[in-house]
Parts: C-alpha cells; structure tokens; sequence
C-alpha cells in the first residue's frame, strides 16, 4: 500500500502541476529548458559519479554487455542531452494554435485548440538519456510527466531528478512538472498503470516484454512501438545501381535501430540479374544472409530461412531473403509478416508504386528510398518520443504535436440548441 | 474453445476484407451503402418481426421500461436509418486525401495520406439502430467492422445482419466487410478485447460497465466514451435573459442525452440577482434542485446536494447548483469533478471568456451557447459514432474522420540517409 500511496502522491502532484504547465508561456516553457541545462551542465561530475555506481551493479550482476553500453553517462553522453535540450528549446512551441472550423448554420463559431495531452507517464529501460529527451518534450509540449527509468538506472536518474528539480525550484513552473520515480521496486509501474483519474496517457520505451507488461496492465490509452521488421520490395523494373545503394545504406548504416532493413523481398524476374550482386555486397559487409528455396537455388552458401524469420526484427548483421511472384504477393507477405513500421518499394514503375504506398498498411512508406528516413529528425519534427507502430492517435515518429491533443470551441451570443 | 475460434474466424475475415474496403473507390463504398439501405426497406417486415420477438422476451424479464424504449425498431426507426445511410453516402469520403510536408533537406519527398485504421471492433448495447449507423460509417471510411451488438437484440441484430449480408452479396466489397456476432454468448466480448493481431480499435457504446470491463480486458486500443456531467458556470458578468434561455435549453430540451446540462456554477456576486428566477424558471419545467448551502440559503426548497452530487450524470430533470466565489474556483471546480465533456461560461467578459477556454480540460468548451451543441451533426461532422472523453486520437464528437488515420509516404530517387 505504501507504494501505491507514493505513486498517488506522484499521480497528484502532476494533475495539478499539468495545470500551470498547459497555461504556461512558450518563454516561460524555454526558460525552465534552459535552467535544466545549466545545471545538468554544472552537476556533470555528480552525474557521473552516479552513473558509476550503476555500472559497477551492472557488471557485478552480469548484466548483457550491450546493455551496459546503453547505460553509460560519461561526458559525451552529457553534451549530447545539452544539444537535445537546446534543439527542443529551438522548437515552435504547438501549444495554443487554433485552426478556425468557422460559422454553422445554427450560428455558433466553431474552432479547434491545440491543447496539452495532461499527464505523461513514461516508463523505459536502461538509457538514462531518454530521462532528459522525454521530460524536455513532454514539458515543451505543456504537459506534466511522471518518468519510470529501469531499476539498473537508479542512481544515475535520481541524479538527473536532483539538477532537474533544482532548475524547477529557480523556474516558474511547478517542481512536479517533472517528477523522476525515485524507487527501483517494480510494483510502481503496476501502480502508474492502474493511475487513470491522473495519467492521461502512458509511453512504454523499451523491449518486449515491457511492452506486453504495460499493454497488459494498463488502464490508461497507449503510445507504443512494438517491432521494426522492415521490408524493402525490389520490384520487377528495380535500378541494379540503385538497389545496393539502397538495401546496403538500409541494412548495414546501423544495425540496432528499428528503422534498419530486416528483409527483402524481390520479384521473380528480377531475382536472376540482381541477387548474386547483393549477396556479395552483403558478404563484403558480414551480413549474414537468410534465403527461401529459390534464393538458395540462384546463391550458394545461404543458410534456410525458417517461417519464423519472416517475423523476426534481427536488430544485427542478418538478412532474410525471399523470392516473390509480384507485387501484389510481396504486399501481402508484407502486411502478413511486417510490423507495420517502414517498408519500401525499389521500382521505375509508377503505377506500382502507388499501389504498393496505398495497400502496404504500415506507418511509413517508402518509394525508392532508404528505410532509415523514418525517424523524427528526417522528417521535420524536430526530435521525437519514439516511434508509434500503432495507429491510432500518432503513427510513426511522435513529435511534440504527438504530446497533444485539440479540444472544441463554441462560441455563442446565448445561442441555444432548436 | 469454440467460441474463441468463432471470433478468430471472424477477426481473420475483417483483416482480408479490410485490404479491400481500404482501396475501394468512394463510388463502390457509396454504391454499397446503397444496396443495405434498397435491403433494409424491402426487409422492414421481416425485421419488425425479428424486433418482436426480442420486445417480447425483453418484457418477459421484466427489462427496464427505458431499455425497451431503446430496443424498439418500428417502421419510423427503420426509417430513420434509412436517412442516416443516404446521410452517410452524402458525406466526403476522407481516404485518399494527401497532405504535402515538402522536400527535406536530404532530399526526401515527404507526403502524409489518409488511411482507413483497419478493423473496428463496435460493442453495443440495447438500441439496434447503431448497428447500421456503426456499419455504415466504418464502411464509408474504408473499415471492416465487426459488431457486437447487446444479447436482448440479438434477433433485431440478426434480421439486420441477414439484409446487410445480401447487399453485401450484390456489391463489389467483401462479405466480410461488415460481420454483425450472432451469438449472445458473453465470451465473445472478451474473446474480441484479447484479437490484438486483427482488430485495430475497439469503440464501446454502453452504460459504464461496459465501458470498464471493456477499459479492464481490451489489448486493443479503444475509443470510449465516459460521462457528459456537463457545467454551465455563470460569470459576474452575465446577461440574466441569456443566462434562463441557455441553462433552460442546456437542461431542459432533452434529458437522457450526453450534452445536456447536469450542473451549475455561479459567481457569488451574481448569485442573489440571478438564482430566484433562475430556479422558479427551472420549477416550472418541473426540474428537481440540488444545491450548495449558500444556494439553499438564498432560494427556499432546495434539497441539499452531496458531494456525489458535483460528479453525477443524472441523465433526468435534476440540476445541481453550487455558488463559487469566482471563475478561478468555478474552472477548479469543473476540472475536479467534469467528466471531460462540455463545459459552458456564460459572461460578457471577454478575458474570462479566454480563461475558462484555456484552462477548463474539456472536449468541448463553450462562450455563451448552449452544451446541447456537443454533437457531431452540429459541429459539421455530418454523422457520429459517439463522442469521445479520451483525450487521444480524437476528442468530442468522432465522426468520419475520427475513424481514419495518416500513414507517411517518403518518395526518394536512391535516396540513402547519410
């Protein structure tokens, strides 16, 4: 029960916190951004000490080196949250845009408000960093947030909440417009979740089972990213030239990021001139290659692809290829296997493009270029929480406008309902 | 088991039929809504007949007069229906329509495309004319929708699904575009909340157990409405003939509806002059009160609100009065025991006005009109399929629109991310 209460208290704290914060001024908003800068940038070697203790418990309980990797905070990794925190200052604030709807017959003037979502409850694992990237967004964006870093964190997210709540205390914004759960027991997520008279909407950032905890327990609505199992179709009238540039830049640029190709599907006609090159592109850059019967046929020396690896986001150096018929089989192994978050179509046909952008039911489609794209940055939004592999409310990257929500306004001179 | 299986049958069609409707033209979309309405008219006997039989099994359990009201599917609501299909045929599809982002710099082409979600899980109660509103608006905006309708209208939901299916026959869209539960079975709700893998979202439309055992069980994003406690907060400086003809049409020209007026606030200083011909105007409609002390204090025969009071819908001719001190309070007020719907200020202050704008949390906010006006025809919407308390995805009335999203479309030349 104490751990309830303390989440309560949390919960509390931030409905009314969000409160001062969806009226607050763009200035205002910048100014705090600003404040929790200066003093990230003067309690570095308080932070890092922290961190320290966090990696010692890492490596005393065996955690996956990769995983130790990601929870490093050293001086570069400081100047990084810096720059993320001035690029957010930098950008348009969303909040108060109006979008005029107009006169109705019955006389009411209608129009639409962008608004603050409330409170947000993020709950993530490892990098420490996502602390500063979340809660900068989520206040830029108006809202409260009550931020849940994984248990191997602990010392290095209690330091951040300490320069964080020192620059509230000197801010004009209240001290729970961000609040960084100080607890590693893991019934505080179970709580946050079951928290939906305050939490207007819960962010899980992490792996799987995470994600499968928090869609399982959660009576609050979902942003969430589940897989990044990403295509690219090489369609029958594909560019050879253009084909490596592009599956090598989407495989092989970076492997661990959600936005890499995972699997490639190529039509039959075309799998003859174009796989023996790829291949051996692929093999120069150790990219093990994972093929159907007929890819095995036409390339020696790769390994059976099993039903299972169509599913699979590899997230590493491995690729799984499959001869298609044509475009409307590639489609329907796309929809049928794919996560729904970037595929792409390699092709000089228009026609099939179109059809390949309107019937692939996914966040990001892409037409002759690198799947990597699909990320906030590239798009224009500036930076971003994620991204949504959901559909509803925000799909692919979530930017600031994805922190928000737009709310009717009626205005009237005593107009009444006939 | 079976019943498991049953719905999983059901969900795998939704998803096949579903990459249809998608690319289905506004003209076959329109042209099929067509076929279910020449259907249903020449099917009015058999449906009527299929109506009784749940009228006649409604009475034999003793239902509540008021839900078998709901259940009655006469000629006139047949009719009604009807218009609500020619209404929906008259309405701009909005698949297809493409939102230019323009050229980034690494030379992407950045597009946004309107999209149909996929599949609509709907789960009713009483009333059997939602299930042609629900079919015909999911359809419209290109989803497959599976139906779950309340057991006591099985046999109504059923003659409906049979005239459905017949003009689904006759069109070019998939049988399984619309797939009405034909059993009463409850399993089927919980075995619809668990089909993640084939229903986008889930739309509950029913008293609030439904919607908490839906918010409870769902592993499916759900558009929900709660409650419509509506406010009118009457401001120092409001009109007294705007103030009687607004609270006696938010309150008084229909009751058991979502938008109408359940609670009062007024400023203290008006309270004196307003209240008397306030709560007389009220008795004559014969409108029970419920008020704060001060309120009782200064009318006589007011009963005593609780504090269950300030949060109760009362869907009936009961209206709670509290006296505050001033706007600040009365925002206060509506924020802690609003449900989120519609709020109205009435004043002639125009920074008051802009206050309660900003800072009431609400779906609709409203400046002297009336909360009646929280609708989806009045706002323009054209047809609704409720009106949503969430805050994401879409807030207030949800009309065609609401039951679409945006996919990204990224055309490059090669275009490989640096």
């Amino acid at each position: 029960m104490i751990i309830q209460d303390y989440v309560e208290t949390l919960g509390n704290a931030a409905t009314m916190a969000s409160r001062s914060i969806a009226c607050a001024t763009s200035e205002v908003k910048d100014t705090t951004l600003a404040l929790i800068a200066e003093h990230l940038d003067s309690d570095r070697q308080f932070i890092v000490l922290a961190n320290e203790l966090d990696l010692e418990e890492a490596k005393n309980n065996s955690l996956d080196p990769a995983m130790i990797e990601r929870l490093e905070l050293g001086p570069s990794q400081i100047d990084q949250m810096l720059e993320g925190l001035h690029q957010v200052i930098g950008l348009t604030d969303p909040i108060g845009e109006e979008n005029d709807i107009g006169r109705r017959p019955s006389g009411i003037y209608l129009k639409k408000l962008r608004v603050p979502l409330g409170v947000v409850g993020i709950i993530y694992e490892s990098r420490p960093n996502v602390t500063i990237d979340a809660a900068s967004l989520c206040l830029k964006a108006g809202n409260a947030c009550i931020l849940r870093g994984g248990s191997e964190a602990i010392n290095s997210n209690r330091a951040i909440g300490v320069s964080i709540q020192n620059a509230l205390a000197k801010s004009k914004l209240p001290n729970a417009s961000i609040q960084i759960v100080n607890t590693p027991d893991r019934r505080v997520v179970s709580a946050l979740l079951s928290l939906s008279s305050c939490v207007d909407i819960i962010i899980p950032r992490g792996g799987k089972s995470l994600i499968e905890k928090v869609i399982k327990e959660s009576s609050i609505p979902i942003i969430k990213h589940l897989d990044g199992n990403c295509h690219m179709y090489i369609d029958d009238s594909a560019n050879l030239e253009m084909v490596i540039a592009l599956t090598v830049n989407a495989k092989t640029s970076r492997y661990g990021v959600c936005n890499a190709l995972e699997s490639l599907l190529i039509a039959k006609n075309e799998a003859k001139k174009i796989l023996p090159s790829l291949c051996s592109e692929m093999r120069k850059r150790h990219v093990e290659l994972r093929g159907c019967i007929e890819t095995r046929c036409l390339v020696e020396g790769i390994k059976a692809a099993s039903d299972a690896d169509w599913s699979l986001e590899y997230l590493a150096p491995i690729l799984s290829i499959k001869i298609v018929a044509d475009i409307l089989d590639a489609i329907e192994h796309i929809n049928k296997y794919g996560s729904g978050h970037t595929d792409c179509i390699i092709t000089e046909n228009t026609d099939n493009a179109k059809r390949f952008v309107r019937e692939v039911d996914s966040s990001s489609v892409m037409v002759n270029a690198s799947t990597r794209f699909a990320d906030g940055f590239e798009y224009g939004l500036g930076a971003e929480i994620g991204i949504s592999t959901d559909k509803i409310h925000v799909r692919g990257p979530v930017g600031l406008q994805g922190l928000t929500c737009q709310k009717w306004v009626v205005y009237g001179d005593g107009t009444i309902r006939k």
